[in-house]
């Protein structure tokens, strides 16, 4: 059974969907963040590079989103939710796998710079366009697909999710201005298995006592 | 026929460089940045989010470097750089594939932040301590492998070697306090397929008259 290290609050709350979605059984043990909204020596001590998720399956403690949606579809749930090498659809989902990373590439500069943010310097530029540009081309994307790639549910799904919701507005992304997008975020949050997710792991759970 | 459309300079040197190894033949067209370093209205044309590198494919136009060493290795390499979810190596392979959107993190962050950066602030604590995390633990993980992933190069080292010999000096990170890294480059270095690329898309390449 596959132990996922979850850290409150964070992106870690889709290896919950993931499970969820491809109904598989879990143990979630939840790590708190300190004062400072940092993770603590616990979750560090998991892996070299514990970045959140992270999770256990026997031997193998596994970081990274990108590599454990790949490694729990392919290993535990016979690649259902992975778009494979021969598929037509393959590069546009390998695509839209990594728009998380920039997504979150594009908070952490921002959060970096701060308050003294210059939105006249060149990489805080960069950033805002760069956001702007994924988001306009992932609400074309959606206006005649009922997911990201598609008419079903892939990883990509899984991945997007945490950013759209969670970062948009921390960066100055309203989704009003994208309303596939927000369309779809409703089309997704009604999903069975990503309610339950969230009640256990969302970014409004608690600790289970 | 593949068109690589290298962004010069930029981390499109990889996709000249997976070529060479997997003996394929491409056309190559240069773009030039701008004199603020930024890629220019001709790039950005290419493709809704156009980042470097990006490529062509028939009707197939692709951004992104995990997408695109990966839509290369499996179309038109017969998957010989990738490892296949069946292999024992495989979640530690999708693991090292996101080094370079980490390390990448990290360089967007503390350049965003730039003169004015806090190395207090915990934004720019969180990015030093994950560089040297992940510093340390390639580290680590080449003291008893030759390449990333044990005996033989993958698309692990195709992703990694732009942000260890490019982004390291720029981010504070100086390879002499990492003896294996900096054995692994000059390995990595001596390829001819490596030479060739970098000869042709490198760094220091120039625009071909």
């Amino acid at each position: 059974m596959i132990t996922i290290y979850h850290l409150g609050l964070s992106q870690s709350d889709r290896i919950v969907w993931l499970m969820e979605e491809l109904g598989l059984p879990y143990d979630l043990q939840w790590f708190d963040r300190g004062d400072d909204f940092l993770a603590q020596d616990d979750y560090h001590a998991l892996h070299p590079t514990a970045t959140s998720p992270t999770i256990r399956d026997g031997d193998l403690v596994l970081t990274e989103s990108n590599a454990i949606v790949e490694y729990i579809s392919h290993r535990h749930g016979e690649g259902k939710l992975s778009v494979a090498p021969e598929d037509d659809k393959y590069a546009e989902y390998m695509y839209w796998m990594q728009l998380n990373h920039n997504l979150q590439s594009a908070f952490f500069a921002k959060m970096a710079a701060g308050d003294q943010a210059d939105e006249n310097s060149s990489m805080i530029k960069t950033m805002n366009s760069r956001q702007r540009r994924y988001y306009s081309h992932l609400n074309n994307q959606l206006a005649s697909n009922a997911f990201i790639i598609g008419d079903s549910l892939t990883c990509a799904d899984i991945m997007a999710m945490f950013p759209i919701t969670m970062l948009s507005g921390m960066t100055g992304i309203d989704l009003a201005d994208y309303p596939n997008i927000q369309a779809y975020v409703e089309r997704v949050s009604a999903r069975p298995a990503y309610q339950k997710a969230m009640a256990i792991a969302g970014p409004s759970a608690q600790r289970p006592e």
